[in-house]
């Protein structure tokens, strides 16, 4: 196996990839891990999540012309995400190609999905200093297309407590209440537990996690289901 | 005086702008407030903000070549909040333009900050879609640079947590702990008292505030400021 780091050749394009860097010291950097120290591809990481976020807004904005900015922002937080990413760069194979430093060992070839995930921004953003806006686009919009065409209805996406507050708003309802009725544990292991109350409810929800945030959507979903189950019978 | 509604005419371009639409139904979505209900300019702010912070990240990327990606995220976040972008559109006289519904009046001819920076960024939104990506950055390039190069030291925009953290790191001091001692008032109207105990200072340094991540900051900031005093002393 040839070594990764005297491979230059290899630097200037990616299988996949489909684009040829005129200079193979960016596509270089942006798959150098931190753990190899400094340069590493974190600059060009911040600079490709700029790039992608806008050129997924851009296909978003075109592809659902009839959906408020609330869903597209729901919609767009789905592809820009971690999984969705690392996904991507699994499809590139670009786990074959990232330089990790000694802190860093690869465990059977598998890859943590952060370091995929930033890598591939990083890549974004190195052709993008390559080859310009367009060529960047271009990139974003071939890795990125067939994953937005597939996205499911912007309604789906939404949180439990947003979808409750619409539904009571919807038949005219007050607006759910919210309350934590107890926290335990110590402090980095702590539950929390919620109850919501819901005008159409005789009795209050309650649910238990380990967030404020996360009890009360759990308490947001169970309202949810006892109100659809309800309304069936 | 004129009745903007009917004032074709000024929504081809705008006074500082330094940009005539070819398409001037554009630059009147984008100030358009959704006070006047559908269509209005919130898909547009959706689109314009994707296209500031790319551009903004990418000014940033290239003024500060030396510094990492956490402090480049910091100096944008400065760029591109509320209060900036208000300020931009302040001295673009965006609010003579701006179209309001019955619900959001003008007192006075003022506007608030949040429904001028989300017009500004509609605006950049409908440069983009009228002009392309090079029209677009270069309107926030012609808007930002100033603000841009009159940033401070990314070391001032840090939090008093970072601050604290990395000074006594600095020092091979432990990490200083937080806890929350007391928590009280209605749901609305809580307050937070928080201890920040560090290993160098007998004493923990006690902070009240109505959350408990500002209680934990301006404890961290007293705790700063203490470990200053004593070892100037």
């Amino acid at each position: 196996m040839s070594n990764p780091s005297t491979d230059i050749q290899r630097f200037s394009t990616l299988k996949g990839l489909g684009y040829e860097f005129r200079r193979g010291d960016l596509l270089r950097l942006a798959l150098t891990h931190r753990s190899c120290g400094n340069p590493n591809n974190e600059r060009l990481e911040f600079l490709g999540d700029g790039v992608l976020n806008m050129v997924v807004a851009e296909l978003l904005f075109h592809a659902r012309p009839d959906v408020p900015e609330g869903d597209l922002s729901r919609l767009r937080a789905r592809i820009v995400r971690e999984r969705t990413l690392a996904e991507v760069a699994r499809s590139l194979q670009l786990g074959d190609h990232v330089l990790l430093g000694p802190g860093e060992l690869k465990s059977g070839g598998f890859l943590r999905d952060s370091i995929l995930a930033d890598a591939l921004e990083a890549v974004i953003g190195a052709v993008f200093l390559d080859g310009g806006f367009d060529a960047a686009r271009e990139l974003v919009e071939r890795l990125m297309t067939a994953r937005i065409q597939a996205l499911p209805d912007a309604e789906a996406l939404k949180d439990p407590k947003t979808r409750l507050q619409e539904l009571l708003q919807a038949r005219a309802f007050k607006l759910p209440e919210y309350q934590v009725i107890d926290e335990s544990g110590a402090d980095h292991d702590r539950t929390f537990t919620v109850v919501c109350r819901v005008e159409i409810l005789d009795e209050p929800i309650q649910a238990t996690s380990t967030s404020r945030r996360k009890a009360e959507q759990a308490a947001a979903q169970r309202a949810i289901e006892t109100i659809s189950h309800r309304e069936s019978e």
